[in-house]
């Protein structure tokens, strides 16, 4: 059994922030979300979370976790050892930290993988390009793990060491327990270190093994905001290469965000400066316009969102042309062919093949037939103050310019509304229907800027 | 006689893509476009292409070259061989590659200057600061090329050497027809290669005279998504630096997207975020703002287009400002001071001078008088469900909001339109013409939220 | 006294520009700005400025400085005699330059620190990592500066010297008119070199003191546009890392422009891809969103702001919600609660609390009270070709889509607008108030797509 502790009580007063440091946003999600996540991606039963800065705000935003509160924060070894009666003898206890967020899971199952009970712990350690401020692991002649040297107590010899101690472990659950019983905070900052247990493994004549991530993003921590900043385009690049290798063409790949996660088919191109979040497919041949921002949505083949798109919840079929400019709301689909123009706004519609919604135009609530063309301007009067309605408009209807639909409506196939109309009533198919004052000319009327010349 | 011969046959399966790797776009052209530029900028007959994998869809694309099939990809000499009864025994063969696309004109020039009856073979070299994979110059201890050595089989000593071979050579004719019948496939991966041609000159007794590009993305291949993203930022990076010398004032070198051919006057302004595509002439003292994008597009001097403008196939005189969020579609003009604003989508019409159409507005198939006003919201109703219809507008008119222009209609100089109209027939000169029912208030009408709290 | 002299009389050839060189724009300011900034920080006189190239165009453009014309470019050195005159026996002289625009008032007060009667000059220095072109520091083994060496006339030792002369000084006023009058151009270029007062110094027996910035970007001067776009990037970089230290969540730090003062609360998060220009306050917990451009705005608590909205010179209340697209004009407010929508321009209003604009409309000129919902497409009609004229709404009111509001012009608490009205007198409380035409059927009618099928 392998039971992740995860330690999320600190507050991250660097991060100068209301919300505790775990909840601090990655690629739109809390830190300890990414951290469950691969917690329970190797794990068999629910992580153990110790929380104490903001705790109730912690448990507010996650469903499943076993939470432990500490009350104090006296050091990470006293944080483990609020959640160490929870952990079986015979379970390996894997530590993790909530602000340390893209540990990956395979990381993880290498790391377990290296404990039993004669090897009761095993490190998880990086080597850094620049090891300063970290504690260096210290080796013997046979390559065994024989110390953790903090960085103000190292050598000039250790301080050359670049292999360092990532914090993270897992400890056979026997051992953890006794070992965490001898911590003691007889140090300057008065706190229990459990990176004091390394040094008890050791004593106790045990080798330590140890592993080390694909990624160095994998054990980047974060403790203020430029940490978060450099720790969301490390994740966003890394994203960005995923897609790449999955053969998509990514116009930019330093302007590209993904928060969250994306499908693709083949011959997909995303041009700059493209925002993905939440459940993103994008079908064979799906063309993303520079300056988009799609959310949700699932584009069928070859379908075509063009610059300033922003798309929220919505499914279209092949060969759908979007924008520029065009917002698509949730709860909406387009049908094969469908083409929705520049300064448009449907929202909970279902728009129909080969349909055509091209300008200036806002449908709400709307079930559109095939072959529809609203003009430019037109407007579902959806909404009486109280309740929302909905407009039907049937197969080949064309909807002339700046014409009001209001709803609860219906327009019959093959209808035509005249433009500039206000259809308050059922219009029926195939016929011309439309609301219009006669034209008139006022022959003596002055404009005020003919009556301003004549004051002049 | 230079004949430029271009390997254009491999699929590129690491692209993973339907499309040849040579189709593959950089800069929104296909990878081959460039290198077609590039060799008939200094050949004066048709290259030879040799092509394999997808060379229906390759020939689609291009008119000009002579294409060869290569019906198996048997290396790179065997590609050679396909071509070479094409090329006269005097002429000098300069090989390229489909997928190194950006080497320069001069710098091809260079390379076959090289070459003679008595010098029949020169290379482009290039020095790496990393020449990890590829193949090195040995040169001996007159500085001549005695050997290309590949990676796997290279010396130590040899690994050191940072002058690769680019694989671009130019070739006498006549040697080179000899020299690929001296090919064999005796390798392990039983291929031709192109490169045994440089061992044999060697050993004919031929000096080989060597040049380097003036800059490294010449020589930079493209084999996947990420090496094709990485040229992009380079290319994109090089073009911006041309701007930059040209004396543009450019918000940020890299996010600036040139795809195509971008001229110039002074004090050219480009802000943040924005994409050029096809012609576009930027005049004296333009100003681009953040987030637009342009295509195929002149504009005036002093001409300001703000945030989030589109803009394709448009023309303005001096003065003119656009934006933000304006729409402009192709075949449409700006005279000089015309003004175009926000959520204003204009196609296919000549706005004239001092004209303003400033807000939420649909201009199409429209003649624009100077120094009209059109109102926010008016819309030309330019297509019946068939056909598309011109609207004609005199000088000085003023188009009250919300107007429907029904085209074809003509509306005279200085005529008024009321606000709200519906025009359907042509609006005489100087007059008020509008269309429009009268005012009436319903007085015991409860709202449908009045009726909602009546059932309270 | 500090008397602050800048040297500004420059073209700047290689800007390639109209625009003498103090004038090219660092995130909207011109460069001499900057200096003024910095030097109006430490001093209690107006600066001097040395004026040539563009004198007109550069004093049209500052109120304040004291303006002191070279006619002709002489060198650093003639320039400083031009501004001599002014400078009193007792000031201390500090050297600046127009183009060199970072330099930050704590460095100009350390090195205005150093001077005294008896260190008559002092000299700010910077260490480069690459030092080639600049000229070398050269100390004695005391560290006493000795001399300055040109790239040109150094010696490989010297060569190495990574510490290297800014070109910014204080000096005593006394001796400084002493040394100016020393000055020759017995020199190749024929020109009077400011630095040579080094040399006079040393020769007339002072110990020079020095001392550095604090960041390498105070020291970086501009000639051409490459080094101002570098520059302009460097400035942006300092300025978001200062936003991070504040505790503001930044999607990309390598996208995020700054071009005025920012001043936040806690819980700010900016998107990708954002202009701030002028004044900007963004109270706690405010959210941009992607691609915004925001100038001189001051949101209040938790205001949203989403993708693509443009704000210029608008306020808002707490709990605001604006965008996607919309576009706030100047002098306008939204209350506590107030929503914006899509395709939305607001100029000059005053947006009561609750009130919902939610759809494609223009609202210039009003006074809307509060939980007002306007419909899509309502526009207000305030401008008649002459004037511009108000709209006044009451709390409450609904005002149906595609509405006009033709100002001057009253509707009352509570009143009902039926779509697709327009509305040219006052409209009562609580009443429905319409313009409508009856909506009608023509039955015989024959679209122009059933005619044409007739024709076939």
């Amino acid at each position: 059994m392998i039971q992740p502790i995860i330690l999320a009580a600190g507050k991250g007063t660097r991060m100068k922030s209301r919300l505790p440091k775990v909840l601090q946003p990655l690629a739109g999600r809390p830190l300890l979300a990414y951290v469950l996540d691969a917690a329970q991606a190797v794990a068999d039963v629910p992580p153990l979370v110790v929380i104490g800065y903001g705790s109730g705000q912690v448990q507010a935003r996650f469903d499943g976790p076993r939470w432990v509160l500490q009350g104090e924060q006296l050091g990470t070894g006293h944080a483990v050892q609020q959640a160490a009666m929870h952990v079986a003898d015979e379970a390996i206890a894997l530590i993790l930290y909530g602000d340390v967020p893209l540990v990956q899971p395979q990381t993880l199952k290498d790391l377990v993988s290296l404990v039993d009970e004669n090897h009761p712990l095993a490190l998880l350690t990086v080597a850094l390009e620049d090891p300063t401020g970290y504690g260096r692991i210290v080796r013997d002649q046979h390559h065994q793990v024989v110390a953790i040297v903090e960085q103000k107590d190292a050598t000039p010899q250790q301080l050359a060491i670049r292999e360092v101690n990532t914090g993270m472990m897992a400890v056979f659950g026997r051992q953890l327990k006794r070992w965490l019983a001898r911590l003691d905070n007889d140090n300057a900052q008065g706190e229990y270190y459990l990176t004091d247990i390394i040094r008890f493994c050791v004593e106790d004549g045990h080798e330590i093994h140890t592993t080390s991530p694909s990624l160095q993003l994998e054990v980047m921590g974060v403790n203020d905001k430029a940490q978060l900043a450099q720790l969301e385009r490390a994740w966003q690049r890394h994203q960005v290469d995923r897609l790449l290798a999955a053969g998509v063409t990514v116009a930019d790949s330093a302007r590209l965000d993904i928060r969250g996660s994306v499908s693709v088919g083949q011959d997909v191109f995303i041009d700059v400066n493209v925002v993905l979040e939440g459940d993103v497919h994008l079908a064979d041949g799906v063309h993303i316009g520079p300056n988009c921002v799609l959310k949700d949505v699932s584009l069928g083949e070859n379908t075509q969102v063009h610059a300033f798109s922003h798309l929220q919840g919505c499914k279209t079929e092949p060969d759908v042309s979007i924008g520029p400019y065009a917002r698509i709301r949730p709860d909406t689909t387009l049908a094969e062919g469908a083409r929705v123009g520049n300064f448009v706004e449907i929202k909970q519609s279902a728009i129909g093949a080969g349909s055509k919604v091209n300008h200036l135009a806002y449908i709400g609530d709307t079930t559109m037939g095939a072959g529809v063309n609203i003009g430019a301007g037109v407007i579902t009067c959806n909404y009486d103050g109280v309740n929302k309605h909905r407009t039907v408009i049937g197969d080949g209807a064309f909807i002339g310019s700046d014409s009001q639909l209001v709803a609860p409506v219906e327009v019959g196939e093959g209808a035509t509304i005249g433009a500039g109309s206000t259809i308050v009533k059922n219009a029926p198919a195939q016929q011309l229907t439309l609301s219009r004052a006669k034209q008139v000319t006022l022959k003596n009327w002055l404009s005020p800027k003919q009556r301003c010349k004549g004051d002049e």
